[in-house]
């Protein structure tokens, strides 16, 4: 059925470490399957680990060719953490809720990545500022020239790491529920509630100059 | 501003690896923050610790007064590492992006909560199945007695794992942008672009029975 990838089957995994254990058919390692789900979804969770413990930190990811990048104050703790360390990245977009016939067979649509590697920090300024102006142009074309240019002490306290895609999974599922062959004959519904993220009309900064309105690229950003 | 919630900054975090460092003013201790963002949203990326390295994993959690659960598969690698270790649960909401009149201030209107504790596995068959319909009941009130009963070797074959809340915080963002003060004068748009989650019609499983209908709980979902 629509359960995963199955084109994507080909592509082994990189390592055991990142290879789908569960539900294995719904898992692909092949490139365009994983940059795919990155960019659509710039929400990330990072995982890292401190004194043994893990901790994950949402943020915003942007890729350029074989590497993911995420940014942020050069006091935050997980950038920190991750610069020369281990690091998981995971991006999860959530498509829809399957609903069954039994509360086991419930369960979710959605396409997950999952990158597993050494993240290391952008350290020249210029690499860093032309990093932070892919990610600002990824999401709203066009916007990094009408801004106000960047500040020499902005870049400073700014932190940009990236992290090699070459050990990555991605998870998908796609399609109505499969339940058990007996309970498709029970008078219940099932189906599938789809979802998705929208984007509400844009609001004015209300301290904003008069006459102002939105560039094209904030109407036009979407995500997922 | 409304940059975080002041009336919470009087409950202090449990311990100093739950502080909020950065932009402290938008972190929250108590538990009404905290519950609310866990009530909300019930998608949560689950890390966890494997030979040194973090795995951050996707997955469906509820909060019962004061632990959350998640579940899935017996085998799946995961739980199982969770089962008696140390887990970070963390859950975002994404309200919105913040378009500011410099790259620097861009930023994003989020709720999201980090859990840190022990997880430990519900290992009582009766309890288990308590804990699964609860779930259930909590994204679609009603549908657990509408179901096909959960059978011995379904419950068997589900790993069920609590975390105590103890030690959690929240982080939240709200808001316009915050620019400096003189680039409030620059001829540039700016403000927010809100979003959410949105939930589009049902689709029937192609394999149902004529006649079904879904039921008031499919329509009433929310998340985010």
């Amino acid at each position: 059925m629509s359960d995963g990838p199955a084109a994507a089957a080909k592509v082994k995994p990189a390592s055991d470490r990142v290879r789908v254990r569960r539900l294995h058919e719904r898992g692909a390692y092949d490139r365009a399957t994983i940059d795919a789900i990155l960019d659509a979804m710039p929400v990330a969770h990072v995982g890292y680990v401190i004194d043994g413990s893990p901790f994950v930190t949402p943020t915003l990811q942007w890729r350029e060719s074989d590497h993911v990048y995420w940014h942020g104050s050069a006091a935050s703790r997980m950038l920190e953490t991750v610069d020369g360390a281990e690091a998981c990245v995971t991006v999860t977009i959530i498509d829809g809720l399957v609903i069954a016939r039994s509360a086991f067979h419930h369960s979710v649509n959605y396409r997950s990545a999952m990158l597993l590697g050494r993240a290391h920090a952008v350290k020249d300024p210029a690499e860093k500022e032309v990093k932070l102006r892919t990610f600002v142009e990824r999401m709203f074309p066009g916007r990094w020239d009408m801004l106000r240019p960047a500040a020499v002490q902005e870049l400073k306290a700014t932190m940009v790491v990236g992290m090699p895609i070459n050990e990555a999974s991605a998870k998908v599922r796609t399609g109505p529920p499969k339940d058990d062959e007996e309970d498709y004959a029970l008078p219940i519904w099932a189906g599938v509630l789809p979802m998705r993220m929208e984007m509400l009309p844009p609001i004015d900064d209300p301290l904003m100059q008069a006459g102002l309105v939105p560039p094209a690229h904030v109407g036009a950003f979407r995500m997922g």
